[in-house]
């Protein structure tokens, strides 16, 4: 079962890539108030329970993927669109 | 308006990151198949109609946002949800 770990910089950490990206845009014209620059990871979890493949990637997220100083993550399960 | 640019290695195009990620899940105990990981940019638009946005939010991803060669993307606009 396929999911989809999203993972942003927590509000009010200062995310330099995103003002780098924000000025970038701007130089080439496009309209933009703000921009956030994150990770996503999609995993392929050996589980065919929605639930129970949820449960796996917030531990993964937790213990590996995301830093809980500096980041948020969300997570999203293919099969409960 | 905002909105959300997903950027994932194509198909078939090495991801190391991918696999490092791979390997230390399963050092950590989880059980996980395949593992790709790519970008979440995170843009706020200056426009509040949808359509609009998207448009905006395409063009960022194909003129700077995306490496066409080895990247596809796909947007997400919060008001469509």
């Amino acid at each position: 079962m396929k999911g989809t770990v999203l993972i942003r910089p927590k509000a009010g950490i200062l995310d330099p890539q995103g003002e780098a990206v924000r000025d970038s845009l701007a130089k080439l014209g496009f309209a933009v108030a703000r921009v956030r620059v994150g990770r996503l990871v999609e995993v392929e979890v050996e589980s065919d329970d929605p639930a129970e493949a949820r449960a796996a990637l917030e531990r993964m997220a937790a213990e590996l993927l995301a830093n809980p100083l500096i980041e948020s993550f969300t997570v999203e399960v293919e099969a409960e669109r």
